[in-house]
């Protein structure tokens, strides 16, 4: 693809044709050969300009950086956010493996399933009684679908997945590989005799736009609805419990951990292997550290670290005074020597 | 159903049948409409008899709340574990999705499986050479069993989930989709030229009534046996190595971790992403709160937090103190100042 | 299997066959029963010999153990790595399941797909366009593999796991049940309307002898590749997120997490529930302990522990100061009371 042509799908207006090279990959910057582009995100790295090799940069809209690349013969468009027009210059190169909107002869679908146009089913699928499949749905190989459930236009199943009865996803949704959907929340009841299983009768609602991650599991609650709201994206390997409700776009990294009837804003982002414990609440824009463990409930906009979380701040200096703990437990017991205390430590 | 047909199947007999309602739902207090049932768990809960637009409750042997209720004309029943008695009312109103007791034409069974009464096989099943499958197991879509497993009556396996060889699941257990049981633990050798894989040639037993949830995984080990007792539940994304020793009623909440040959006895209860370090030993109805990382043996009854897991109490108080670390560290300096002393902190 | 059979099959040249005993059986030492073989590992296990009822002994190069053993009449072979030459042992009493090398005709296999010499394929399992498999592969029932996959010699897939576009499995790797592969990347650019996906055209490369543990989850990246090195080994329910570069003969415990661009040196070893944060780089040999929560680079050789992480030493002290705080927030009181000092803590 000429670079003018990218130029013009991207609907750039900032822009250096250059020599107009030929471009056919795209690349970190780093690793960038000639005939690739390549991008960088702000003035930090604009020592990367000097050497790179690539053909063609998306550069933010910063004159400087952009006479840099004009001068070293570098073409170039300019965006407000480079790494989104990267991204879109990415999908100009690539796009994932989608089957053709076919039934695949294996797949096992119940006389009363409704399909929308064009829906591709791979082979070995099986969908049960009731099930309601959007328009252009992709289905991948082996998924099972229970019951009942409602898929989205446009919505994309992943090999291996797994929705249970009870659930109804959005349009626009991923779900990757492995992930299991609308089962059983973990509710029992103590009893003398051990544990009494209580049924889940509720239902999960995951919204337009969102992703879920492979092997991740969302489950279905007693009573009343998990819910994950629109353009939220989940990563791999999260468990997400009965009875939460989650916000829309917000993020969680992997291995994140959410007990029961959580309450989550909007945009919240929770970094690696966070836990949340069962009816907290966290509000708007608020963000938990990798591996935090939220006890309390957490005000908009706070940003939380530690186990049990407190304020980033505060954690980050307590933490800086642990690191020296052996070091004032010496000081303590010369100080409480010199006044001749007897001493407790 | 009329609340009195509820009252007879529940057997109670401590009841106010008020306009004796038609009941159509089940519902969480807050959430209760007209025509539902309800539950108060106890006399914290009170001012919400007083609000609820429930017509029927399940209340605590609280003459109190009884009466308050009666005055409101909404009926209800009473019993010693309201929380039992709700579950009980929720499975009159809801069952899971169950499958016809029959055989798939897709799913491929080996000539040489043993298959119970009633068995219900869902499309895509693979069952390998010499299982054995009890009565009224159901099996739904894609699991895969390897040969030689043996699964006992009314077991329910869950699409997608795999029950690798050498494993053994009692009666009236339920696998959710995706759990993985049986497969090879994690056993290598240093040598030299890396790491030497050591055969699993243990077992997995699974006794009964247990509940395995999505994605979580239970290995085999290289000699002996992995156990899960009678009766213990495990949430999703749960690890359980090779050759840990479980008891009866314990619960794993999500993302718990064992690492290999852990011993825990019965009515353990581990809350969400707890990690027990090999080989320790976990007393009768010690509990392990939320992320404690576990490695010291823990004594019966007793409940322990952190990493390393101490007594929840001091992990309270030494946390409060982590807290004010920064304040400590100050006032240690001034009364180092105060005394003349030259500071190491 | 007679022993001197046993000792023939493993090479061993230091032994003594005592009675020459049948050895029906492997064992570990406390449950070792007659006829069966067991080990000792080193001298502090000595006092086993005495008491074991095990016919036969793997043990270390010690002359005290071995003549303990030959005084008990217990036949006996040596090895500079006993748990080495047992895990040899168990080998010869037990290999796990394999199918036979052939195509089950429920397989559903794209023409296009490159089959290596005997190729072992299960039921139902689906194979896309442009797959190549190497010779004498193992594929178990119901896994799914995306177009233009490599699967190298002699590697075993495990029932139900799922191999995306865009990877590459070495020889002799062994793919645990449920396992996924070279999914997308958890990539994703913040723009005001939310979250736009950055497509992951990036790949996957495994290289020989490595294993991946049941419900692990390896993503590929938006560019270049995420990396595993030859003779890493990976336990269940770990997640390498996009772009992990993993050095050779490493060791990833159960439920380990690393974020994006994570690079890792040679024979690491990550123990359960240890998370390291995006672009941090780990050195050879380094250890991390048990939960660790690693967010900056690691020095080869190093001994991690703790969230943040800090050498394992003063992790150990600092953690026994932090438990005796509320004994040192008293007497920290103590002093500044008796120093007349207004206090702040």
């Amino acid at each position: 693809m000429k670079f003018s042509d990218l130029v013009q799908k991207l609907g750039s207006t900032t822009f250096d044709l250059a020599s107009d090279p030929e471009i056919t990959s795209v690349s970190a910057i780093e690793a960038a050969q000639p005939h690739s582009l390549s991008y960088i995100e702000g003035i930090k790295f604009a020592a990367q300009i000097a050497t790179t090799s690539a053909s063609a940069l998306v550069l933010p809209l910063d004159p400087t950086l952009q006479t840099q690349a004009t001068e070293r013969g570098i073409a170039w468009i300019a965006d407000p956010i480079p790494r989104k027009a990267f991204a879109e210059s990415i999908a100009l190169f690539y796009q994932p493996f989608r089957p053709s909107p076919q039934i695949h002869p294996t797949a096992v679908i119940d006389p009363s399933v409704q399909l929308g146009q064009e829906v591709a089913i791979g082979a070995h699928v099986v969908i049960e009684a009731g099930v309601k499949i959007g328009d252009r749905v992709c289905i991948y190989p082996n998924v099972v679908i229970y019951p009942g459930v409602v898929i989205g236009d446009r919505t994309v199943l992943h090999a291996n997945c797994t929705i249970h009865e009870r659930s109804q996803i959005g349009a626009d949704c991923i779900i990757q590989s492995g992930a299991v959907i609308g089962a059983e929340g973990f509710g029992f009841v103590p009893v003398p005799e051990g544990w009494f299983k209580m049924q889940q009768s509720g239902y999960v609602v995951i919204e337009d736009q969102v992703e879920v991650g492979c092997n991740s599991t969302i489950d279905r609650p007693a009573l009343d609805t998990t819910r994950i709201g629109r353009g939220t994206k989940i990563d791999n390997l999260v468990h997400i419990a009965h009875g939460c409700q989650i916000g829309e776009h917000c993020i969680m990294a992997g291995q994140v951990g959410l007990a029961g009837a959580v309450t989550v804003g909007n945009r919240v982002i929770m970094a690696g292997q966070v836990g949340i414990v069962d009816h907290v609440k966290i509000g708007d824009g608020a963000i938990a550290s990798a591996k935090a463990g939220v006890h309390h409930d957490v005000a908009a906009g706070a940003v939380v670290t530690g186990i049990p979380a407190i304020s980033h701040k505060l954690f980050v200096k307590s933490t800086a005074v642990f690191n020296r703990l052996p070091e004032m437990y010496q000081s303590l017991r010369q100080i409480q020597k010199q006044l001749g205390i007897e001493r407790k430590v």
